[in-house]
């Protein structure tokens, strides 16, 4: 396949799709769904093989979960379509407006990004979810599946790009990728792809990031961390303690290292050992950790590294201060929890830790956007620009400025003769 | 001088500075201005210097205007703190607020981005304006400035430097640099910067576009058009060109193409034509418009230059559709304007020309932060993500999501003992 005609169809595409009314995008998302359903036994038959292909190769367990796509994800998916319909169209939203002078007015319109890039992992269902957002922002999508679901989303994908072409939809809105060298052609096609956005493991999601010359829109490393603070309730604190590392290990807003004010660590350390040992979790720690519960030796590396696994970093800290600073220090900027009863400490926390989502009194795995009720998300955000933390149907958005005037030229005002008047206008965008 | 050390305390600078108050900075503004006044007559004896050597080194007289700094300067400057004072402090804004659950509360709040590097141009009072800016967005800057400006640039950072110290600001948020060496150094800090605004030739800015781990945001080209609709008022159409092209031509918001509809192009081109060689502008065309007027021959390469002159390229377009289609494709994203009289040729325009900026009857060289209303402007920018067109205050934050809890964990959702509400909440975020 030729990656660059394939990205230069998809931007023709996004040109007319940027203008589409919600009315007619709303209709191409229910004839995606419809299509979805009415050709459920195909795609099913090629999930089976899919699934089939990676009995064979050994794909364990967890991963082969992931990549079943059976008639209950097909209902999940479906009523996700049918949640986005139910949004209002995001796009030719006035989000400010100025009247420069009279019969002179300025707007800023939110208007869609134009041709995005996202590479998933094996789940098929992502691919629904993403490509419908995709729509009703009104971009253009190139998609790149994980190897294991390559007939499930070619059935997929054939669905739903039959689906919005008869609806109206341009064609090569919606485009597969298939291999890993047509992504990394993509990374380099900066003048017709505006945003990529990477899901994955690290080390994939590092090499888009620094092989790409087109915006990464994402995560690497997910380090989060729960600092048990002075003030703590200890039984509080040892629930979210679990809870952020093992309700789930292997996803991005797991805990990995757990900081603990001195005053607390001798009656804490105790009992969050019992509990975690139970759940299977081994466990590091500074020497001041080690004097208190037998855990082996935490090297720098481990501050470092996003376990994904049954394994947790313990540090004992001086004060807040040292937890703050431990956390700007090593962590990635993704999710971190502070459990104190004390607010002036809970508000320095929230306010000097320099990370995308910052909680108190709650669990790191909070950090998503369904729980987020931000409905379907594309990813999360590590960036510090654009969209940070959970990102949903807004991060694929940007605005135009539309300046509606009568003839004005510079000239005018530079010379005195007319003056701006620069005053808020509370309307729509008339065009 | 160390760069990553230089960044580094910049970087351990920014974060107190995120938490700082709105009066705090405002009295650290105030400081500013203050020593601005006291120390004018050394900011006026450093830019003599840099004038006198500016002469000696043959400057040509326009970049020596732009780098004068004098006492008119000096109050335009201090005028312009003074209404950054008067602005509401930007940073801790509640954006959005969710009840996720009876006791659980998501808040999206404005923060600043962390570190920001901007390189500009020769004009010394950026420096007041751009450090200023980002101090009341609480991020830390460092700056390089031009050459030419070294003395001043040096007197004016001096004096913002220690009025922000004593006013309690924290050391190390405002750093010059001084060479191009420093500069791409810099561009490798991922780590320590976190956005990178570069004001210069197209040349600079792509170099480092294309040398940066960093986030950039601006603008290299500044390509823009002047469509003349076959409803176009004619004499209106004359009145725009000329502005959107003679007003300033070195700039990147004046007209480089106009482009003629057919139906018109026998009228209006001779008319502009004596209007635009009237005030020195040479003409290249497609061969329809040397059917109509004598011109120069326009080249595929005329289409995507960016003159910065006397200099238009002319083509005549078949319709709406030829000429949005030219825009897309030779266009840079920055500014385009249609003439016309049917609002929904009009409307069609805005809504499928790819810009930042899109203008219905009015001169491109309104596109501007101080004619938009937003006050200073950082620079423009022809990004698609995060800010585009005139860059504010508002393009140097970003938010971060804060949850606060009672102690909840993610499995007493998952099995279903608890259900999320995603209730908005309108009200401020409590920390």
């Amino acid at each position: 396949m030729d990656i660059r005609a394939t990205a230069a169809a998809a931007k023709a595409a996004s040109l007319p799709l940027a203008a589409a009314s919600g009315d007619a995008k709303d209709r191409a998302l229910g004839a995606m769904a419809e299509g979805l359903r009415s050709s459920c036994q195909s795609i099913l038959d090629a999930n089976a093989k899919d699934l089939a292909a990676a009995e064979a190769e050994g794909l364990a367990a967890p991963l082969r979960k992931r990549l079943r796509f059976d008639g209950k994800k097909l209902d999940e998916v479906v009523t996700g379509i049918e949640s986005l319909m139910a949004l209002p169209d995001p796009v030719g939203l006035t989000e400010r407006g100025m009247e420069l002078d009279q019969g002179f007015e300025l707007y800023r319109v939110s208007c869609p990004i134009g041709v995005i890039g996202v590479i998933f992992e094996s789940r098929p269902d992502a691919l629904v979810q993403i490509s419908t957002l995709c729509l009703k922002s009104g971009n253009a999508a190139l998609l790149k599946g994980g190897r294991e679901a390559v007939h499930t989303n070619r059935a997929l994908a054939d669905v739903l790009v039959r689906a919005a072409a008869e609806a109206g939809m341009p064609a090569g809105w919606l485009q597969l990728l298939e291999t890993r060298a047509e992504v990394t052609a993509m990374l380099a096609l900066d003048d017709l792809i505006d945003l990529i956005i990477p899901r994955g493991s690290n080390a994939f999601v590092r090499f888009i990031m620094e092989h790409s010359s087109i915006p990464v829109l994402g995560h690497a490393d997910g380090i989060c961390h729960v600092y048990v603070d002075g003030a703590a309730e200890l039984a509080k604190a040892v629930a979210i303690t679990v809870d952020s590392k093992c309700q789930y290990v292997a996803v991005c807003n797991a805990a990995e290292t757990l900081l603990v004010h001195e005053d607390v660590a001798a009656a804490f350390l105790p009992a969050v050992k019992e509990e975690l040992e139970a759940r299977g979790v081994s466990l590091v720690g500074c020497p001041r950790t080690a004097a208190i519960i037998p855990v082996g030796e935490a090297t720098e590396e481990d501050w470092r590294t996003e376990y994904l696994d049954y394994r947790l970093s313990i540090r004992v800290v001086r004060d807040l201060a040292e937890a703050i600073d431990h956390i700007n220090t090593y962590g990635s900027g993704h999710t971190d929890a502070i459990v104190t009863e004390d607010r002036g400490s809970a508000a320095r926390f929230l306010n000097l830790v320099d990370a995308g989502n910052v909680f108190w009194n709650c669990s790191t795995r909070f950090s998503d956007g369904y729980r987020y009720g931000l409905g379907a998300e594309v990813g999360i955000s590590t960036n510090k620009i654009h969209a940070r933390g959970p990102v949903g149907l807004e991060g694929l958005l940007i605005y135009k400025w539309k300046l509606i005037g009568q003839g004005q030229t510079v000239a005018e005002y530079a010379q005195g003769q007319r003056r701006f008047t620069h005053r808020p206008l509370h309307r729509e965008c008339p065009l």
